[in-house]
């Protein structure tokens, strides 16, 4: 694979010195007032403006795809803040001190794009969703009403539809969101279900249900579960955590066993979250046996695909990991993870139509006027508790013109197929790494093993000594700034590596490169 | 002042004619394939791709400050979608395609940062904002961890302690985050409040009190308090709407009277939400009355300062109407509006340290170890019920640091002067306009009379046939394409339009366009 040192040139960081970025000198000692919508003569100020931060990013991008760049300067906080000057100033300052600000800022920030940057779900720099962006910063609306957004409120109709349509064939009807992050995605759908259930708690509140209510999701779920339970008022006990098997999936005999058991204390069980694709291990939960108990004991059923969702647009993946997940009421499910779509784009869809509506309408006159010159089922802003959303579908959209879903799956299978191939070197090296377990997803859960412990049979105790290496090791990742892999304990076994392949900058040789550099950074610990 | 157009072009729209955006030949029918970071070597076609764009958006910003375009090119939802082609395509589109699909999007989007855009609260197209949100999106990081938005995350301790001090010289050691809009926002105020009063809650849930919680806000605040009540259990009955006086403002009196009246029937009131600005007239709740009754009755203060937040920052008219703002627990004020800070940016800020973490927190294994190599009291994603968190401090920073206190402060009195520009012009007319309230804020209320009402004498007949107008006139705007008013009816009268003037490209020109246009446009209805 080619490198691109010959376009950076050789030092790093390089860029992103300051003298690098020179406004004229006309521009650079000008300020706000002399630049649009200040000055309508500063069009030229503006524009040159721009286009020196459009230079900074470019150079940006540029440093971002090119393996010879660290992914980050590391300093801690403390330092850090005596290398930048972040002040806010009485007087303004000059747009030079601001490109400057600019060209500093992006000098310490982590390449989240970089090929070896496989710390969060989140990895990559997709450039077509990134102009996506630039786009929607610059039209600068809100999708509350199509009054002001309405190319954008009909992309996401148009986007949502297709989505659902890819969810099951019978969600072709049914309603959906895009909202601030998987969390509170998943937060509509507990709404939702609760006002289904409960049509009057809208109003009454706790006072309209003889009972508590319960909801139940397994233990290797995401927090955001669990939140819901305690800002919508049944407090995080009422949010029963049933236990997962040893690869991370619930058990549904469990989940069974804990209803039945809450039940008998004369609770109302009403809410199961499946989850698919878990934030640790990329565990699927079995959908269809927990949409069996769902049925048998009249719960709703919400499927957490804000991870794993991805994978519905692949054929080859898609079964077993996601079958079932037409029988859900409930699916989130996040472009911004394994889609590569900018930071923030997550998705709730709703088999039912109509219940965003009546759930969280509070009918505001100043905003949702039934007498507009328009049809007026095209405004959303009465369906969020937000008011004011922001645009996430245009980059989501342009993307997704420009791959086709041809293009997703055939990333989509590229991912796993990196991630297979991350499992084969790791087993091909048993003296270095431990494999957890094989996983399901992108998510690989290992052990990297220096020297002094590769002799050592593996127990508890050597588990132990394993775990204690991850933070030093990750340490050093980051002060050498070469790599970064996340690391985290869980209910069963202390801290471990959990390896992300969610960007498409990564090949089999960054594969290579990632274990290779533990390897160095590691070995004598 | 100096006119445009000579940099435009004299035919409207012309910019956005598809074919004035042509990349090269090979370029143009490449494909996302070809582009970084798939293709290595595909530097030079990912540069012009985004150049290209960087045209299309710097002849939109171009346009939008250009008085003689129209404002929007006004289609109905089922004409419009004729207009475009939306469809998600099996296989990949060209580069070509992709860039004909900006073009065509910003052709038919509303120009929100048009000066004759006077429709929402956030009017306007602020130019330091807009490149901050492009380099924002090309960091394309996750607020939750230091590990991750090492300098955003400084940044935000930075602004919000300096957001604090400006709220009151007590507030410093407080807490502060940024949240997806005023309403979410205000709901982290109220969770704050009910965990602080009732610590239990959080695990127990409603089980934890014996007695209804009851929140109070005025009749005129925004529709997201409401929204709290059902979100988190209370039920809307539960969020007792306090009488306003004709201003809008809330009547303390009328607030301890239904306070006592739900003590008496066993309730236990919590929280009271006094609003500096209301959306509709921008009345400002008489803070330290309620903070004086909040303090007798134990009652937790929040001020919804989203809208009128801003004049915070003006000496001249911060007082009397934010006078006492620092006695509240928590704010909510929104840079996005009065600031010009490009959507979403919104702030809610705590007295007290450490609420948001407390309530909050449900300390996830996998995101917020204890044994980093950093300090991680700088990790700010347990504090909220997101995980992740859009990176929403850059674009405020960079437009704060360009304009310093002293700009903000510029800005903030320039808006008022404009608006009292426009009430003196309405009473100067009294035959054409009927102005309905001194304002206290840039929300100006008022009727546009046709020639038919206006020797009749004013009545409620004439004011409803003053509102039934409302929407035609609306309408009329929107199909000429050449302003944008909003209009709303209240609890005490029908339609009426409220103006805002929150643009900094608005002069006092452009007021006297508005009100042209508006009698050319409905002098005949």
């Amino acid at each position: 694979m080619q490198r691109m040192a010959s376009l950076c040139g050789s030092s790093k960081m390089a860029a992103f010195n300051t003298s690098d970025y020179k406004l004229s000198e006309g521009t650079g000692s000008a300020q706000y007032d002399d630049v649009l919508p200040y000055k309508l003569d500063g069009e030229q100020k503006t524009k040159e403006f721009l286009m020196k931060v459009v230079e900074i990013l470019l150079d940006f991008v540029k440093q971002t795809n090119d393996r010879n760049e660290k992914i980050l300067d590391f300093h801690h906080p403390e330092d850090m803040i005596k290398q930048l000057d972040l002040r806010i100033p009485e007087e303004p300052l000059t747009l030079q001190q601001l490109i400057h600000d600019c060209a500093t800022t992006l000098k310490y920030q982590v390449k989240t794009g970089h090929p070896h940057f496989f710390n969060q779900l989140s990895c990559g720099l997709d450039l077509i969703s990134m102009a996506g962006e630039w786009l929607t910063a610059t039209a600068n609306t809100n999708m509350f009403t199509y009054e002001i957004a309405p190319v954008f409120i009909l992309m996401e109709n148009v986007v949502m539809t297709h989505m659902r349509e890819i969810i099951g064939k019978n969600w072709r009807k049914g309603d959906s969101i895009l909202a601030p992050g998987g969390s509170i995605s998943n937060l509509y759908a507990f709404l939702a279900a609760r006002h289904k259930m409960f049509p009057n708690y809208k109003e009454k509140g706790i006072a309209t249900i003889q009972g508590q209510l319960v909801m139940f999701t397994s233990d290797q779920s995401h927090y955001s579960v669990k939140s819901c339970a305690s800002v919508c008022g049944l407090g995080t006990d009422n949010c029963v955590m049933v236990p997962s098997d040893e690869n991370g999936r619930m058990i549904p005999t469990e989940l069974e066993r804990l209803i039945m058991e809450r039940k008998t204390r004369g609770h109302i069980p009403f809410f199961v979250c499946c989850t698919s694709g878990t934030t640790v291990l990329g565990a699927f939960d079995p959908i269809n046996a927990i949409a069996d108990i769902c049925k048998k004991y009249g719960m709703w059923l919400h499927v957490d695909a804000a991870w794993g969702g991805g994978l519905l647009l692949s054929r080859k993946y898609r079964h077993p990991r996601l079958t079932g997940i037409e029988r859900a009421d409930s699916v989130t499910w996040n472009p911004h993870k394994l889609m590569g779509a900018l930071l923030q784009c997550s998705t709730i869809h709703f088999k039912e139509d109509g219940l965003l509506m009546s759930c969280n309408q509070m009918s505001a006159d100043y905003l949702f006027m039934q007498d507009k010159l328009y049809d007026i089922r095209y405004d959303t802003g009465d369906k969020v508790i937000q008011c004011g959303r922001h645009n996430d579908i245009f980059k989501l959209w342009l993307q997704w013109r420009g791959k086709g879903d041809d293009g997703f799956e055939k990333h989509m299978d590229r991912l796993m197929e990196l991630s297979e191939y991350m499992v084969k070197r790791i087993k091909e090296q048993p003296d270095k790494f431990y494999l957890i377990m094989e996983p399901e997803m992108v998510n690989v859960s290992f052990w990297y093993i220096p020297k002094r412990l590769r002799n050592v049979p593996h127990s508890a105790q050597r588990e132990q000594e394993l775990g204690k290496m991850c933070p030093v090791l990750k340490a050093r990742m980051m002060q050498e700034g070469t790599l970064m892999v996340g690391y985290q304990p869980d209910d069963r076994r202390p801290n471990f590596f959990r390896n992300i392949i969610s960007s498409a900058a990564v090949t089999q040789e960054d594969v290579d490169f990632l274990l290779n550099e533990m390897d160095r950074l590691g070995n004598d610990l």
